[in-house]
């Protein structure tokens, strides 16, 4: 039998505990004919009714637990269980073919996942995934059987499945499930997200293993390198138990960091925070030491309801988040619909390229109202706090101009009706389109800050669809081009006196951290987990020495060779 | 009676001639329940193997008249007949109606057309354009009777109609239909598209006036401002008369530039070509003195059909363009597939945002055979004339070196088997990617030359995709961005010792000719009917002065202060 294991890193973090094995096969189901089809339609939407509860608790719980942007999956569960080609559809087997509710459920879904798993599109294969899991839990209520459960652990193991569904995922509890290991999946498969955002040492993708393990054997995870050790030697524990003792003494040292600053040896003092999708992401940064919020993504508001937020609910939204960061400051970016974020009661025309499409700031400078009210809420909220506004998808000087014509009229009604704001609030926008950034120098002059918004600009300016499997090779954050963008734009900013921030994935991307500082960068904002590291790395850095490392990066002919410089420059510090 | 209308001016021109107007509503169509299903498919099959014939010819004719890309639209007819949501839908109805074919063909269209119309992407509301159409020849074969044709004209009109449908416009015979006029339609119109490759002239969107109007009436058509005058006045006639023998001085005075050369007042020459889809499309090019081809699709070639198109095939078409421009060069292009060219056989996946997405080099990349055929065909064609090779969608360097290796084995093979080319041929590459156009210094070290292809370069650097209408007005070519990046690649080619091109449509907007002039552009290429008036416009400036201006455009903040330094300057000429 085989020990050792390699599958691929998912989750950072490493752990040592008993093996407890998912079972994830729902109990058979048989067809049977000899039943009332009035009573399994009633068992069918009694089911229904449960499983449509039961979702909306668990989206409450991950909203709480894992922030409002990972519970979404909960959401597109309930659309799929009030979709007609659903739940429609198992009615209809029922009556057509007069046979038991399990049967019709798993007909029904059996034929959706099979379309679906037949799809070009990336997007539409990964809802085969979503009705599977949907599916079952449908039918666990339709047969009133609970699958082996979770919450029934006692003591700390290492849970180990097929795949972890989104249901399974929400339940774990940090303090029992030490770390998670998957037959299946990749870095970006919604396991692997999940276990990130929970915190939790995961490898996926080890191949078909699961089988052949057996509960309660002791196995070892490395979530850095992806390697599973089943029934470790003594040598082995050893080894691990140092490993262990390692990353948890460089986890001591980053954590001593969390109320330094970031600064580099000689002197150079940046300002490195996080990112938030909603007031409930707020506590992971603060335990990170972040020194403000770069990037507060105002969406969440919007989604999941039917009709737009009122100005009270976002006001307190945005208040409880300026509060809570106690004079440090947050960027609030305004709705950025479309693209790959659809919110229906919008109605916003389907696009044959969404991605170049109507979105954001394009939308809000048309539906006037929906953004004054959006505005209104946050000029009210800068009272309370340190608010900086920012505008996103701009393109060109009249986008700010308008835009900022919007804002002074709401800021005139304020004063007319004496609501107090505050009046220095700093308006920015962010750079994520190529003409904006080639052209910064000319919009610097129009607002106070700039935040650069890389996942965008690298997918404009290399023609590269980010989601698009096929082209994913041409994503190049080191690609000269991007180098000499961020430049610009940094360089354009400075001459007018203005600083910019990056909010992008690169933020917090170590490899790219000698570079951007070396740029000039003022501001990084990234995810909370990433924050004391970045902090770390600026802190081991000298300033002159990462801007001759810029100068010389930026000279580069390719991303291959910005990398192997960066790289050689990484070993010999 | 009103007798001057302002329409839209869709195709220039000026034109004066008896009115005939082409009644386009069919016979009545009956329902009929009376009928023999039997007979009635048969009909109808009878019907649409007719139609498909006829078709087919028109598709020929148009291709020969109007070059491959515009006839185009008889494959899509083509198309739709064969698809079995229609021609199946009517033999359906047929069945379960126990009607006859012509109520069948009428119910399935007039369905078809409603669900396209109500469709929210601009693509598909025009697909209801088509399906009428299609529909329309196909009743009159089944009722065995013809539209009022359009080949009886004896003697010179000017043609009026509610719309002009494709098969109606590829049937126009230039010396009798001088000018037509529509009720409908806009500059971007099938009939208006047509008109202008015709060289017609024409105005559309005229507003319901055809009703009100009378055969053999005599009318005046301005395509240059959208002014039609009914029964004129002997002073209209006369001004008319006046304004048609000006423009015809005008493009006596722009015939008379055929073989000058594209030199300004102070002896700055470039080159001024023609942009062309097809072997047929080189005459016109020829007519209006192209100094050459700067831009061959060669998509055509594998267009409408079912496998990809030979060697010899390929090799055939190349050789005759390079000979019909007797040593004056072409650039023919390397197969630039998908975006918003479909190709069914190549089986290329279907994409969220298929402009960012698996295209040109990217596929030719992937699919070596594909591409080695099309690279064996050029470079054997260029023993016959002066062929240049150019790669499509361009992002790196490293995309460049892949594609010039294969290239290489596919030369060696040539020598191999002694196989004559030349062995001077020289290669470049679009700058259309913006990552490509901000590191064209880089990639200037390996190529020949760089023709800027804008309508994709503003569309990326926009993110905006230039066929939604929602979001036009964000497509800027007078975005200082846009001028900053055509510098620059210009400047990182010249550094080089490389010339750069562009044959976007902006390579043929007279309002950029001055700025791109004064940038360093060394060739220009457009579509045929554009080069002399270039040329003209060439000759007319000085290179000191237009440098000038470029300078000047470079510093502005918007593409409305570019616009408006543009138009004083052509204003004070």
């Amino acid at each position: 039998m085989r020990t050792r294991y390699q599958g691929i890193p998912a989750s950072d973090g490493i752990a040592v505990a008993p093996l407890f094995i998912l079972e994830a096969s729902a109990p058979a189901v048989e067809e049977r004919h000899d039943v009332s089809v009035t009573a399994e339609q009633s068992r069918l939407q009694a089911a229904i009714e449960q499983t449509k509860a039961e979702l909306q608790t668990l989206f409450e719980t991950a909203k709480e637990k894992m922030g409002a942007e990972n519970a979404q999956i909960f959401t597109a569960h309930l659309q799929i269980l009030e979709d007609p080609e659903f739940a429609g559809a198992i009615a209809n087997t029922i009556d057509a073919q007069s046979v038991n509710a399990e049967f019709a459920v798993t007909t029904v879904a059996n034929q959706l996942v099979a379309v679906f798993e037949q799809m070009e599109d990336e997007y539409l294969r990964q809802r085969a995934s979503d009705i599977k899991d949907v599916s079952q839990r449908l039918l666990s209520h339709v047969q009133g059987v609970s699958r082996t459960s979770l919450a029934e652990l006692q003591s700390p193991v290492v849970l180990a499945a097929e795949d972890l569904t989104p249901s399974d995922t929400v339940v774990l509890d940090k303090n029992l499930v030490k770390a998670f290991i998957t037959d299946v999946g990749g870095k970006t498969s919604h396991s692997a997200i999940m276990a990130r955002s929970l915190g939790i040492p995961a490898v996926v993708g080890l191949g078909p293993i699961t089988h052949s393990l057996v509960s309660g054997t002791t196995v070892m995870v490395n979530g850095f390198t992806g390697e599973v050790i089943v029934d470790p030697t003594p040598d082995e524990q050893a080894e691990f138990a140092a490993s262990i003792e390692r990353h948890a003494a460089a986890e001591e040292q980053l954590k001593a960091l969390v109320n330094e600053p970031s600064v580099t040896t000689d002197g150079r003092q940046v300002e490195v925070g996080g990112n938030i999708g909603s007031p409930q992401d707020l506590a992971a940064v603060l335990e990170n030491g972040g020194e403000g919020v770069g990037l507060f993504r105002s969406e969440f508001l919007y989604m999941n309801r039917t009709a737009a937020p009122t100005e009270e609910e976002q006001f307190e939204a945005y208040r409880q988040v300026a509060a809570g960061l106690n004079g440090r400051p947050v960027v609030i970016r305004t709705l950025d619909v479309g693209g790959d974020k659809e919110i229906p009661y919008l109605d916003l025309p389907a696009e044959r390229n969404p991605f170049l499409g109507y979105r954001a700031i394009r939308v809000c400078l048309d539906r006037t109202e929906l953004f004054q009210t959006q505005l209104r809420a946050i000029l009210r909220a800068s009272h309370y706090g340190n608010i900086k506004m920012m505008f996103p998808m701009i393109s060109n000087i009249t986008e700010i101009r308008r835009a900022k014509q919007v804002l002074e009229e709401v800021k005139a009604d304020l004063r007319r009706n004496a609501i107090p704001f505050d009046e220095h609030l700093e308006v920015g926008i962010m750079i994520e389109i190529p003409a904006a950034a080639v052209a910064a120098d000319l919009l610097a002059k129009e607002v106070d800050f700039f935040s650069i918004g890389t996942n965008d600009l690298i997918q404009y300016t290399m023609a590269c669809d980010r989601m698009n499997e096929q082209i994913s090779h041409l994503y190049q954050p080191y690609h000269p081009a991007i180098l000499r963008l961020v430049k610009w734009v940094i360089d354009g900013a400075h001459r007018h006196g203005k600083w910019v921030g990056m909010c992008g994935e690169m933020a917090g991307d170590l490899t790219a951290t000698p570079i951007l500082l070396g740029l000039g960068l003022d501001e990084f904002s990234m995810s909370a987990k990433s924050i004391l590291k970045v902090r770390q790395a600026i802190r081991n850095l000298s300033y002159e020495q990462a801007q001759k490392l810029a100068e010389t990066a930026l000279a580069e002919e390719s991303e291959e060779a910005v990398l192997a410089l960066v790289e050689a420059w990484h070993t010999k510090q």
